[in-house]
């Protein structure tokens, strides 16, 4: 666990979109986020406070994030000045970057010295068992993709709030670098070794109370041929009672695999519920999420429309119309 | 690579099939194995001479392996004197051990000082790649199972036999421990990380002449909870061309897994066949392998006879019929 709440470091972002991570804290913990770190030449901006290291220590941040990509795989000397001075001001350090915290030789020994933390949430931090397959109790809800980043992540998220505002029990399971960070807490599932993913995965959704939803992150894709283990061990780990098809319908090819088309959703549907019965046999498909960022209003409407007529299932893009129909769907689940 | 041929260690054995890795290299790789070392209490024994360290040397040896399970996970200190005096004589070591070789400081000093390789296929000595599905040359078969430990190895290591014979251009592709240690090569796929899966594979089995057969060593199964993620990166990350069905029809339930029954051959053919073409459209089922070695001679081969009639497709035990018939598929398909 990462202490909160955090000061959003975001370096020399060349753009704004360098700097999601930031901006998922900003987005989906506001409460976390008290303020943001800019360095010169920074042109992500966040809207709120710009804090001195000094002023985000006295107010309250324990840890600084590293919000932002870094150029070339590189901690610059520029960075490092700044998490020298978090380090000896008090803060802990979290980041998800490729290269390690832990692999910078200064920042070991800066954090050493001062009894700080560094968190590399890209690799695990546990050794996770092998899976058992047992059932647990409470529900959970995992969103499946036709490809990669077709907005799981962000499907959970918005379920996640819109059951926080019913007063439901509910917890987002992040399995990726982002929503570690934007949670604090997670399972870096695709830094974990082969033999023990599902383990992990049943791992970060224990037991719990009977009318409880762990909202797992999904990961990768079934018909992606690079990731789709990862989402296997996701399906099989999971356990879900539901499942949540997200789907991008502008892409032209797979994500990286240029000579990969997207199955349909009715294949993605079949596949997945085969595969998913395996180890919850009452398991359903109880709603489509489609990220429509890419079509006007009135093509995300009449697609969408298209496709709730065409599998019977709530759809809807939860960044254009919230995600109360998914949640709808769940809570008749 | 592995040095070669070998030195077969086989410890103090407690019984024979804790020499089962041994057993492996002396069944298929017999020229690998010029002999054999028994520790007082050994119950298992190969039928090949025992040898001494020295005489193993002068017999040509390079790598001593070990052949056996340890008791309790440790590297006993009876062990310990017999693998420093084979490193003092000239040996490598290899070891599919939990607990590596490596982690030994004693070992370690001495195989740096005499300038020897301590071999820990229980993990990788590769940075894998990220897969990217691209179609390579050469045909692939993979062995898919009902459940783990169904004779998946066995089946592939007794076609690449017949297609020896043959003069069949053909590899035997490890992915697990045991055939890492036979072949002396391979990829240890339950101990990469997630991401690299199907890169791994991918790697082992890259470009090859048109008319050449990659056989490639299944693992887990898709219904199994604990490892059917790495089975799903087998099946992409492999591209095959032909898959074989293996099957062990007296099994009570999934291995490990007390909860859970194995899936119907007609089951794993179907959800095998949707995942396989994703990567590969023309892939086929080509030949079914049972395990009947708890069947009666006429148990078996009835069952033998009853599934061939159902699905349609060769099927044998190769260890009792022999693999011919489904070399003769994998040549028509």
């Amino acid at each position: 666990m990462i202490n909160t709440p955090y000061l959003l470091f975001l370096g020399d972002a060349p753009d704004p979109l360098a700097a999601k991570v930031a901006q998922g804290i900003k987005d989906w913990r506001p409460e976390l986020g008290l303020g943001q770190y800019r360095m010169d030449g920074c042109k992500a901006d966040l809207g709120l406070p710009d804090l001195s290291i000094a002023e985000a220590v006295a107010a309250g941040c324990k840890t600084l994030v590293i919000g932002v990509a870094n150029r070339g795989g590189v901690i610059s000397a520029e960075w490092k000045s700044v998490l020298i001075e978090a380090l000896e001001a008090g803060l802990d350090i979290a980041s998800g970057l490729h290269n390690l915290l832990r692999d910078e030789a200064d920042l070991v020994a800066k954090a050493e010295k001062e009894g700080r933390a560094l968190h590399d949430v890209r690799i695990p931090s546990v050794a996770y068992p092998i899976a058992t397959g047992k059932p647990r109790s409470g529900k959970r809800c995992l969103a499946v993709g036709t490809d990669c980043s077709v907005g799981k992540m962000y499907t959970a998220l918005a379920m996640e709030k819109e059951m926080r505002a019913r007063n439901a029990k509910v917890t987002f399971r992040a399995t990726g670098q982002t929503g570690i960070l934007i949670t604090g807490d997670g399972v870096p599932l695709d830094a974990v070794i082969a033999d023990f993913m599902a383990g992990s995965v049943e791992y970060l959704t224990p037991d719990n109370d009977a009318d409880h939803w762990d909202l797992i992150e999904g990961q990768g894709s079934l018909y992606h041929a690079s990731y789709s283990g990862v989402t296997m061990a996701l399906i099989h780990g999971g356990q879900p009672d539901a499942l949540i098809l997200c789907h991008e319908p502008t892409r032209e090819h797979m994500r990286g695999l240029p000579d990969y088309q997207q199955p349909t959703l009715e294949e993605l549907r079949d596949t997945a519920l085969v595969l998913a019965r395996v180890v919850n046999p009452g398991v359903q498909v109880v709603g489509i999420s489609v990220n429509t960022q890419h079509l006007s209003d009135a093509d995300a409407t009449a697609y969408l429309a298209k496709v709730e007529a065409e599998l019977g299932l709530p759809t809807v893009d939860p960044f254009r119309h919230g995600a109360a129909r998914l949640v709808d769907a769940l809570e008749n689940c």
